[in-house]
């Protein structure tokens, strides 16, 4: 018999169409929401229910939708920081990489699905290598992901018969919550060639593709020299974007750049905080908005964000367009919400996920609004974005499961993750001090 | 008989010349640090102590100080976002603020206090009016905190003889938390003759300055159209920086200005969430910085923030210089995290505030290590200021006294704040919609 799920008395916030909720009415019906209302349920459908959820006037949204990250590289948190990037990737991250086993790249998953749920996010969009591991736990974890594994075009084919294998073994596996996209690195470290077989494979196996671009200046200057382009212009001429692609950053992208992506719906994950803590610079995604380019939002890996904290992204992704551009109208609450809800499911082409309304996923989060910087509350959807502390997220539900409930997680020994995942990282880092 | 209070088995990072002792032990005598050590206290000393807390590897660090801040206007966060600055001061706050009452001034502070002491802060600087109810808010709560009466010039000279009563009454009050500066809004609010007034009475009082100086564009503009000369130049050829300067914002300074701010050891006091958030710019801080310009960190009011969360200024003030200059050098993390300790004491003139280390105020906190995004923990400092969340703040001493025990509240009645909060904030607002 399928699960029924209630959820009753919430600030429910749909990102349909800006409508807020207030008291609200959920019903879940297995992995799915049925009905968002401002009815409260009658005593038949009550009698149905498995569980019901008294939100007791807490806010309820769509689960927040990470966009680009590196769940294992949490194992080098805190380990390199306040360097230039290459001293840092050469010096510190590519060593210490280069000793990760499959065992650790579990476990730095594992811990960071943890911080992913206890602040709010239920899918994220990986790519990394040993992703056998990194899908064992999201399936254990009940977590929702979009894998790729990652290529370095330089190294060779064999990542790519792996990809393959990958896609075959996992896409829609986990009762679904998996899917996959083909994840070659970047412009630069992939050649053309090698981005032509990711190409056909991309077509073969009906895959988006998931792919680094223009992140840094640096890259751009390079590809001009090489190619005498920008990378997003090389990558549309390579007919890259003939297939629906996820491309992460786009921090150097001018205005031609930009009117490629959006004649491609090309989809863009922003990732701000990275961005910033590495030097890279600051992505145009004002004018990416305007020109009605798919942006959504992603941390990263937490060795350059330091978290994988998608509200601080979402806020960051405000204040610093208006920051930095001088006009506080940038990027308004609602639209900052957006990337991280409804404009990632788009992005991970997951078009059931990122809002709450009927025959979507039922991807659902309460945030407890007792807490000292959620009052007053004149307008909850500015006291989400612009004040609230992730650490209120107080109950998770993911495909239609709960998976965290009043702060508790159901599916993960956060105990044994913190131990696993500390001495993992101790491993990894001990080796390069030899 | 002086409480003595002991803190064993810590990581204590002590912001003094970055020593971070792990274990780390703390002795507390009354309101003053009397010892800190990696040796364990012997069984005599522990027989003396009237309180243990055992942090069990918890990091422990001095508590963070907000140097500018309008605490009461709490009661409009989230009332007004996304618009421009005078459409947002005319239409929206000015007529709120123009609401507010002895009562809700009272209860926004305390709500700040609440916001501020649950993520780690021990001491602000407030610039506001009704400050007798604050001065009460921070007398009740076990607050430190430096006031000043907000003095707008224009309206006549009552505000100058309210700060004068203001000081006699409440200067190294509340056991000495409390102490006192003149504020005078900003050059713009203030013509030369009230300032001229103004430092009169400071020379007279011995009180230093606390003023929002070049905080946009706009107001530098006017004030050259005005006086030939930006606000920094006229505030110095009138004599105010020979008294002690808390100087907030100074967004828009140029190399002479922040020459003459080092020259006559004005503290600045950062406030770049809000400088974002009202898009008012980015402030030079790696020059001033190198400049050996004293910098701090404010949060301004939670309604152009919109949260009193030290930490989160902790980051951006990093992340934001890293990102806009494109260098991940700049602002390093124990950069950062001296500006919102020891340079804080600093920079509200309280040489005993800011560090752990004998004969200091005992501001101490307690951050609870178990939380996701403080695994692996490489580097503490890194972990503290790059990815920790401020819920993760347990225990809160000030003056020697526990003001929060494991994320309980020792000194108000939290329930009661959100309460009497969100009932003011209604009735300001409200009264504007009518």
């Amino acid at each position: 018999m399928t699960k029924v799920t209630l959820i009753e008395n919430a600030v429910v916030i749909t990102m349909d169409k800006e409508d807020i909720l207030n008291p609200g009415y959920i019903l879940i019906e297995g992995d799915k929401i049925k009905k968002v209302s401002s009815e409260p349920f009658d005593e038949e459908t009550k009698k149905t229910a498995h569980e019901i959820i008294d939100a007791q006037g807490n806010f309820v949204l769509p689960g927040l939708i990470n966009t680009h990250t590196h769940a294992g590289m949490s194992l080098l948190r805190s380990y390199a920081d306040d360097m230039s990037l290459m001293d840092w990737l050469e010096n510190k991250i590519w060593p210490a990489e280069g000793n990760l086993t499959s065992e650790s790249i579990y476990w730095g998953t594992l811990l960071s699905i943890v911080e992913m749920i206890k602040s709010g996010t239920t899918t994220f969009a990986d790519m990394y290598f040993f992703m056998d591991d990194v899908a064992r736990a999201v399936q254990e974890s009940g977590m929702r992901a979009s894998l790729s594994r990652g290529m370095i075009g330089f190294k060779g084919d064999d990542s790519l018969y792996e990809a393959k294998e990958f896609v075959k073994k996992w896409h829609n596996g986990a009762e679904g919550r998996i899917t996959c996209m083909l994840g070659p690195h970047a412009p630069y470290t992939c050649p053309p060639e090698f981005l032509n077989k990711t190409l056909s494979m991309a077509h073969e196996l009906e895959m988006p593709i998931h792919i680094h671009l223009s992140e840094t200046e640096g890259e751009v200057t390079d590809n001009y020299k090489e190619y005498n382009k920008s990378p997003v212009e090389h990558l549309n001429e390579l007919g890259i974007f003939d297939v629906p692609t996820l491309a992460a950053h786009c921090v150097h992208v001018n205005d031609e750049d930009i009117r490629i992506l959006a004649d491609n719906n090309v989809s863009v994950s922003h990732n701000i905080g990275s961005n910033l803590k590495l030097g890279s610079g600051i992505a145009p995604i004002d004018k990416m908005l305007s020109e009605n380019v798919t942006v959504s939002l992603g941390t990263d890996g937490a060795s350059s964000n330091n978290n994988l904290d998608l509200l601080e992204e979402v806020r960051l992704s405000s204040l610093v367009q208006k920051g930095f551009h001088e006009n506080p109208t940038l990027i308004n609450a609602y639209t900052a919400l957006e990337m991280a809800t409804i404009k990632g499911g788009e992005t991970l082409k997951l078009p059931e996920v990122g809002k709450l309304a009927p025959e979507y996923k039922a991807d659902i989060i309460v945030i407890d609004k007792n807490s000292a910087e959620l009052y007053p509350r004149h307008d909850p959807i500015a006291n989400i974005v612009y004040s609230c502390n992730s650490n209120n997220v107080s109950t998770v539900i993911i495909d239609g499961k709960i998976v965290m409930k009043d702060g508790n997680l159901q599916t993960i020994d956060e105990e044994k993750v913190y131990h696993e995942a500390d001495k993992h990282a101790k491993m990894i880092t001990d080796q390069d001090k030899n």
